[in-house]
């Protein structure tokens, strides 16, 4: 019962057996335990293929044997062809013979209910224990294409061609869009080196074999589809240590849509997060959110670690003005910049093509050049290579006729191969005709020819985004300076909203700035307070009880007398007893009245999936109405705070919009640190934290008003904190 | 030279003429006077082939004429396959002919500059006064697939089967984006009964071509790649006449960029406006904007005028949950709703479906469906079709298997037909597999069958909208009062910016509700006037001069004492006069000080291309920050007045955001209209007006200050308003 440590070394003999025993082999040619030994031998595996039959002594042409024990050699893979009653015994038997690894097909597992949950972890208990990594259950299976290994019964997956050049594995856990994937990448002559159905992750989970992939010399893009990641620690680690060694993790998920999340979250039992903080998370540990399986395509295309876009800069070259423009509007939708060409580079232009062809980007090099001139498609490229202000160009269509003897074409490729730019060939979206004839020799040339199907100007957009990731990660940032856990324990009461006055001492102790306050009990002692703090005052009824302060009346502003303090405090009260009669008052909180400044919301609260989660964002109606607001996951780099506020739409307001003074940004930042800190030292502790308003002046930053929920009870966090 | 009424019945000969006379025929087989000779005959073009040629006696197997004059019968089209410099010589035999039409490829004139636009004015005129109809020069040509009239030398169009079945028209200002997206529709199984490249448009337009379609019966889905239209009063009254008769517009209007602006008007020399005027225009008219060629042909694919969808609630129907999840962020992203099914709905559907398989929305049948159970596809479709909440039904996929003779698919077939929901099969975009075998029949019986390719989806969003401008064309809208231009001609400067006071004025006569004010020369006489209108008064700088105010340092504000008046006086006038030494000051404007209320922005300009354009938005930072504006062009139904405010971002702030009350939208209503009036009936002279801030109360409404900028010229203006 010795728990072991496991690494991504121990995936090998599942993704890379040198034997392969087939549990459940069949003579029926239409049973899986047939399909899937035939898929080994049409995909010519490079191992030992090992029927178990418990009669047969010969299937497809391959000797069989009765049992495991009875097979002679090792095997590194058993793949159980059997259905969910037999799972149990077959891993005894894997356990006695020392496999290695299994793939589960079967269904009938944690996605079916409690019951099924109960076996599975009984089985995935079992297999742990005796050193075995299991792909599934209620999966389609793996393949590796370099060693032939089909490891799937899906008669689909055989259909399409198999050559891993490209280097681009895929992990999914969806079973069907996975293969419906691995078909159209293979159609469009991207093969997935990597295919792998996840299922119910029993063992091996999403993370485990995108940390393979991440280690794997053969593969340079990880992709895949995700519903939810149960375990987002490694998922962030493993995205760092891909982002240094330049190999892009693209990921399509699902359920941005409230019903998307709905269906996400019953389907193969995920915790989904809310989508709005994976896309945080995924920015901010630059992993590409991918909008559909064509960016996964077009985007392999596309990558070349060698030569990364070096900006967003675009040059857009056509034969027809219609898709030049066309193509210009979806360049500057996805965020791809159409630059304005230099006066200089217009004019060298100029000298090789005629007064019709128009040399502002888009160059339109009209008909002529697709018709009778195809030398036109040549001419500006040396003028726009040598242009610094221009990242990349794009064709939107190409003379089909030059083929890889045509002078001009190995005029073309040389001066592309030696550029620095992204050349792309990306044609319209018809069949026949738009691919030009040289494919071959432009792809071999680092020209990406892509057809429009794919969307390779969305692609393009990420891979320019993703560009900026690795430049970013190549520099060298402060680390947010945490100065240790502060001690709030005593603060903390277990289930309970605390009240302002509560929270805002914890705000204290981590050194955020909150307003001067006493608590009043009575009157004559809050005019006491007022004259200690100085006029004018503000008054709050002060109860863990009352979170919502304006709905109960509870606050009275700008009070500039002592007369003015009695009347308030007394109302305040009366207000209170009113509203909630059963409300413990903890009595009324005198403060200094803030003058006016921006105002300012950073929220936090506990992610499910992600723990704690820092929000930002415009006070007051901004996030009321316009719902500017901002999320990162905790812990925040200062950069991650900086980045929090250029995030906001409004973010013109803390740069002094209207003729004001800009505020204190740096103060903003040390605050959301702060909170940063105080969450992430908390995270088993506190659910939910706001400061609303957060006024931030030129100089100086105070919490006008805070709150603090504490988790029911501590052992329950435990758990979903892990 | 008899100016004659020109309607759309002058276009048939050019789209369905009896007989065709190809000018410069060629026997050389790679001349477009030849190209085109064989296009017709290869087109089976139903009526008489007349090549002319100066000595050939027969080209192509027909009999050839020497010139026009020489042909025996009625020529109703002319085909010139000859250079720019003989179009002249050309027209002038059409006229000696009586010829009534023309197709002209040739370019060489309003696109290569100022000579070029004059030789083509002149042809315009010449043909004009002859009565022939021409569609070009530098264009294309056109396709009537109905009698085969293949009237261009374009190869591609050949490439393509002809069957004009769904009778959809295409008409496009690119040639070359024309033809692509032509070829596509076809591969598609959509052929285009009309297809017009409209080049130049030096006599029919783009308008024109829309008209003939709006009118033929034909034709019922009207479709094209718009750059800009020089005619946007015949595009309204045709929007309007295309929505009576339920036969939608789709317009692909590229330039959204600016780059692509800038593309845009540059190329063909189109009158292009800002892209969010277009937009405006489109959504007031009940134009469909697209966003690609694909749009039109999923949309040509889902439509059927009898079945238009009755809202957007939409189910999702799949045997892959991943699939099902994607499907529905892809539908909430376009705006359509993933409907929450009642409880009744899924019992219903429960009953017929095992406990593994999901029944809310996204319905997921699981793998079981497409492997051993395609039952499962038909079993939701009755409870779903009984739902009143229902209103669309999207299969992600479906039973390959299932032929025309299938008796689950003649089920599902008759339940589709006789239902008023639309029923849609979206297969993945996979070459083969992915179809349904019963297509045909699943096509004839209002299933439509599309690829994912085609973003089916998207088109979905847009016939609902679609559906929904035919929905509000049925009602009836009160039509905005219009109490008649009111004389304003004594106000109005040319050339000049308004001061305040004599923009208000103008207001004043239109009735819109501005502050009581009036002008003073002297300091005393401010005095007065602030006693008269009561304190809190305001001192603003009135000078035609000083258009901006506040940078003048020329407005304070909340002024309590004769004192402080004298004070203002002062320090205004000398602050204006420092400002701009150079200014004409009226005087200071004494205004009563309005209580706060919510900040609006009404603006307007007299937009290029649509004449005046009115601007809704909220105030202050709200118009600054966020640019939270609308526009609608003018004149403006209530309706679009309404619509103006309910499409602002910020709409929550007028409903009483922040336990405010609401305020007076009726009021907004009124100035919106009554300054569409202004507009309107002005749109010669005035050239731009802001009402910056109007302040709404509860009740009520008022300028508080405005700003109106006199065109320069009055004869300018006319040109371009017509």
């Amino acid at each position: 019962m010795t728990q072991q440590v496991i690494g991504y070394e121990s995936l090998r003999p599942l993704l890379n057996p040198k034997s392969i025993a087939v549990l459940g082999a069949s003579e029926n040619k239409y049973k899986i335990g047939h399909l899937q030994i035939q898929a080994l031998i049409d995909g010519k595996f490079q191992g030992d293929i090992i029927p178990i039959h418990p009669s047969a002594s010969e299937i497809a042409g391959l000797k069989s044997y009765p049992t495991l024990a009875d097979v002679p050699n090792e095997i590194d893979l058993v793949i159980f062809c059997v259905s969910y009653n037999q799972i149990k015994a077959g891993l005894v038997a894997c356990a006695e013979k020392k496999v290695k690894s299994a793939i589960i097909f079967a269904s009938g597992f944690s996605e079916t209910g409690v019951e099924g949950q109960k076996l599975q972890q009984e089985l995935a208990q079992y297999a742990q224990q005796h050193g075995i990594r299991l792909v599934g259950p209620n999966c389609v299976g793996l393949v590796n294409t370099s060693n032939g290994l089909i490891g799937t019964f899906s008669p689909a997956i055989l259909t399409v061609p198999m050559n891993g050049k490209k280097g681009v594995g895929y992990v999914s856990q969806s079973g069907a869009f996975g293969v419906l994937t691995y078909m159209a990448a293979a159609q469009h002559g991207i093969s997935f080196n990597y295919f792998i159905s996840t299922g119910n992750e029993m063992d091996a989970s999403f993370e485990d074999f995108v940390e393979y992939m991440v280690h794997d010399d053969e593969t340079s893009i990880i992709s895949g589809y995700l519903e939810g990641t149960k375990k987002p620690e490694k998922l962030k680690l493993l995205a760092k240590q891909a982002l240094n060694k330049k190999k892009p993790i693209l990921l399509m998920k699902t359920g941005r849509s409230n019903a998307g999340s709905r269906a996400a979250a019953s389907h193969t039992g995920a915790l989904a997060g809310s989508d709005k903080i994976y896309d945080a998370f995924f920015k901010q540990y630059g992993i590409i959110r991918v909008d559909d399986f064509e960016d996964i395509i077009a985007f392999s295309k596309l990558f070349n670690p060698e030569k990364l876009p070096t900006g967003k800069n675009t040059v857009i070259i056509t034969s027809s003005g219609g898709r030049g423009i066309n193509e210009a509007d979806r360049c500057e939708s996805y965020g791809l910049n159409i630059v304005e060409l230099s006066k200089e580079t217009q004019a060298e232009i100029r000298k090789t093509l005629p007064e019709y062809a128009s040399v502002s980007n888009p160059i339109d090099l009209t008909a002529a050049a697709s018709v009778t001139n195809p030398e036109f498609y040549l001419a500006p490229l040396k003028a726009l290579v040598n242009d610094p202000d221009v990242d990349n160009i794009i064709f939107t269509d190409f003379p089909y006729v030059w083929d890889e003897n045509s002078p001009m074409l190995q005029e073309f490729v040389s001066i592309a191969k030696s550029s620095n730019k992204l050349i792309g060939i990306f044609p319209f979206p018809l069949e026949g005709m738009t691919y030009p004839k040289a494919t071959e020799t432009l792809v071999a040339n680092d020209v990406s020819v892509i057809s429009g199907t794919l969307n390779p100007v969305r692609a393009l957009a990420k891979l320019v985004q993703y560009s900026s990731y690795v430049q970013m990660n190549e520099q060298a940032y402060d680390v947010a300076a945490d100065f240790g856990p502060a001690s709030i324990e005593d603060l903390l009461k277990p289930g309970t909203t605390l009240s302002e006055s509560e929270a805002s001492q914890i705000l204290d102790r981590y050194g955020i700035p909150t307003t001067k306050r006493y608590i009043a009990k009575e009157s004559e002692e809050a005019v006491e307070m007022a004259k200690e703090i100085g006029f004018p005052v503000v008054l709050k009824i002060d109860s863990p009880h009352i979170p919502h302060k304006t709905e109960a009346d509870g606050i009275r502003l700008n009070i500039c007398t002592e007369e003015e303090v009695r009347k308030a405090f007394e109302e305040v009260m009366a207000n209170a007893k009113e509203y909630n009669p059963a409300a413990t008052l903890n009595g009324v909180s005198v403060q200094e009245m803030l003058p006016n400044g921006v105002e300012v919301i950073i929220g936090a609260h506990n992610d499910e999936t992600f723990g704690p989660v820092i929000m930002a964002g415009l006070g007051g109606i901004f996030v009321e109405v316009f719902k500017d607001i901002a999320f990162k996951v905790a812990p925040l780099s200062s950069k991650d705070a900086f980045d929090l506020l250029e995030e906001l739409q409004g973010k013109a307001l803390l740069h002094g919009a209207r003729g004001k003074a800009p505020v204190d940004k740096e103060a903003i930042i040390d605050v959301l640190l702060k909170v940063s800190n105080l969450m992430s030292d908390n995270k088993d502790t506190i659910k939910e934290l706001d400061i609303n308003p957060l006024i931030v002046y030129e100089k100086g930053i105070k919490a006008a008003d805070a709150m603090i929920v504490v988790q029911e009870k501590v052992s329950e966090i435990q758990v979903i904190g892990g």
